[in-house]
């Protein structure tokens, strides 16, 4: 298996070189291609995702797989449309591959550009979702990344016939390096994956919070993921009521097993008691499960809200996924803050204010990758941030830092063109001086 | 052991989260306090640094020192000169904090602004030079990242004395968060340091190899640096031999133990004849050793070279460090560029050539952070680059690649404004659309 996996791994890293410098028109040929085939191809897709299905249902009866597992798993029309159209949007999207980030004329005739390129070599590690494959598979494509995919055994069938119809419709653009793209399919790969950081330049696993902490965990590879998503709302005591209501409920409901979904409402005492009630009772309208701490039990008790749950410590560390929501009084802002930055995940926290030294306060201090001022948690997502596409959202704090694009998967690299320029010339007594002179010039590269 | 280093660490993470939004003005301040308490007091520095000095006479006696190490270790006149002028420096760079990168609109009123802010917290590994105190805690302090600084033991007084001089000139400006910079001491501490993935959000270790590869291979937090530098030069067909000789030899001589000294020399079989008995002569007139190839043996012993000697499998490996340097012949660019990626480090390999059309190849297939036209490879460094101060070298392939200014400990955070917008009006068979327009808005706070 090792041996396997390593090939593999080889072939993309060979083929990655390559790929960083294919052509734009290349790249979208081969994107058409791509989205082609798969259309020319849907019965045999459909024919493998039967066989997953048929092999899932089974599970199901077992009591092994869940019934939202299945859905992820199977194939619809409108996700097959999806998948073939989010091809043709990636063939739209700009090329980021050689863009010339910044220009240094370190003095006459040398010249530092630094130019964009792809990262190398990605390794997509994911669970039942088929649609993966397309998607992931076009994002690195154009951005030039060779890439590894492992799926999870339930999808085996989809994933096989998918990887094989994209890469095939890929062969019949020359200039795309064979042994780019490479699928894992045994259990044991994904534990060889995780070794192999001499091939693998980035990990992106998709799943259960669980998945992306096991992969975190057993690899010295960079991961970029999130395991979890505690995100909170605090209503200050400046707060147009009318706006808290519409924006904390749409943080919790709108889609409440995401990750920018909302699981604990903070509200300023000032406030509390004007608000509180009338918050509870449409939380409640809309099937919300609350869970309150003293003071604001007190609160909704006095106010009559019926079915009333105390928080227990460990709600505010949870990531309910779920209609339910945890709901706290603080002191102030800084107590929210702290609140946010002790037991919240980094992800998304929303301030619902309308006094601008508090706002400045809480998107300074609340360390988060997004912060929402009176709008929803619900918009942390790559598509709503104009990404065009969503590669993950990122709680890491280096590289890459809540919801990413394509730009995700590059780096840049410098290229210093001279004309016989040496060092020895710029230093000691007669040293010649830097001009470290910003200019607009690009890099241009003949092709 | 653990509880003292978490309890830093601790104090370090809740100071981080102030220090990322103090003021440039207060940052600034807070430098020319720091350089100002280093020239007052300069003689308590010095006679720490005598203490460390005299233990680590006595090591070299017993032979437990090296005299390289000792010089590093000791400080003078002109380095305590570099330390104050280079806090004074960083005074004077831009603040990288609170920058809008990018402005997006979303909808009306609905705008998403992606804002500089500091990493978070900084953990700095490093060996003999005490200088790195003054230098790392000046580019942390004006970026806003809190630092935890675990020197070498042979540094101890000299460390302690300028960390407390250092962070005593800082507590005159009411607005630096006190803690923000911890000094760890024992020996225990860098293990501790690298387990402490919930506080310290990037590993910068300065050191050996085999130093900065202990801490790549013992930690999940993510590690600035390289571990080293195998760089080559190729000389094409088509290369200006003159240019060839002056860049070939100050890559390797300008200063034979840096990271950016070449280690292999390239050169193509259609020149060699002709380029290869001159480059020699140079460099044997320069006290380089030479280790050959068959075929560049052959070239070198038929034009009458003395003291020949073969290279071995492992010479392409090796980073010499030293006045060595290996040569081989090969066959055009691809050969060369298929040397470089499989025994070079990524790091910086040059070309020689006037042929656009090779440079272009050589620049975008040799897979190193910094890729040199005809010009040195000794000049990949960060003063050189223009950064003002280099917070180290890497060979990553993810956040930052080559020489790192104070780019490499910044990261971003999104904040989108809006007026109780909420994600189930831009979902479903009525959603609004998404206007996703660029503008050049800038992110303001009051402060």
């Amino acid at each position: 298996m090792e041996n396997q996996m390593q090939e593999k791994a080889s072939k993309a890293k060979a083929a990655s070189v390559l790929l960083a410098n294919v052509s734009t028109d290349a790249k979208d040929k081969a994107l058409e291609a791509m989205a082609q085939a798969l259309e020319k191809n849907k019965q045999i897709i459909f024919d493998a995702n039967q066989k997953d299905l048929d092999a899932a249902a089974a599970m199901i009866e077992k009591g092994d797989m869940s019934a939202a597992l299945y859905d992820r798993l199977k194939l619809s029309d409108a996700k097959f449309k999806d998948m073939v159209s989010g091809i043709r949007d990636v063939a739209k999207l700009e090329d980021p591959v050689g863009k010339t980030l910044s220009t240094l004329v370190l003095d006459d005739g040398l010249t530092l550009y630094q130019v964009s390129c792809p990262i190398g070599v990605i390794g997509v590690i994911f669970e039942a979702r088929p649609d993966v494959v397309p998607q992931v598979m076009s994002l690195c494509l154009k951005s030039g990344n060779a890439t590894i995919f492992k799926g999870g055994s339930e999808a085996k069938n989809s994933n096989r016939a998918l990887f094989d119809v994209l890469t095939d419709a890929m062969k019949t653009i020359p200039e795309i390096p064979v042994g780019a793209f490479q699928l894992a399919e045994s259990r044991e790969d994904v534990a060889e994956m995780l070794k192999l950081d001499q091939y693998i330049d980035l990990l992106i696993p998709r799943g259960s919070n669980d998945f992306v902490k096991y992969i975190q965990d057993n690899t010295r590879i960079s991961v970029l993921g999130h395991t979890s998503g505690i995100c909170h709302a605090y209503v200050a005591e400046s707060a147009n009521l009318d706006t808290a209501y519409t924006v904390c409920l749409d943080s919790k409901i709108q889609y409440p097993a995401a990750c920018n979904a909302i699981e604990t409402l903070l509200v300023d005492d000032k406030i509390a008691e004007k608000f509180l009630p009338e918050m509870c009772r449409i939380y409640q309208n809309n099937g919300v499960e609350l869970r309150f701490d003293d003071a604001s039990y007190k609160i909704a008790e006095a106010a009559g809200i019926p079915d009333l749950k105390k928080a227990a410590d460990e709600d505010w560390d949870t990531e309910y996924n779920d209609l339910i929501l945890s709901i706290k009084i603080v002191g102030n802002v800084d107590e929210a803050i702290e609140h946010i930055n002790k037991h919240g995940s980094h992800h998304t926290d929303v301030i619902l204010s309308t006094d601008q030294k508090e706002i400045d306060k809480f998107a300074g201090l609340v360390d988060s990758s997004s912060v929402m001022i009176n709008a929803s948690s619900r918009f942390a997502d790559g598509f709503r941030y104009g990404k065009g596409a969503e590669v993950g959202i990122s709680t890491n704090k280096i590289h890459s830092r809540g919801p990413v694009g394509m730009e995700g998967l590059m780096i840049y690299k410098y290229i210093l063109s001279g004309s016989g320029h040496v060092v020895k010339d710029y230093v000691g007594d007669s040293a010649k001086p830097y001009k470290h002179e910003k200019t607009q010039e690009k890099y241009c590269r003949l092709q």
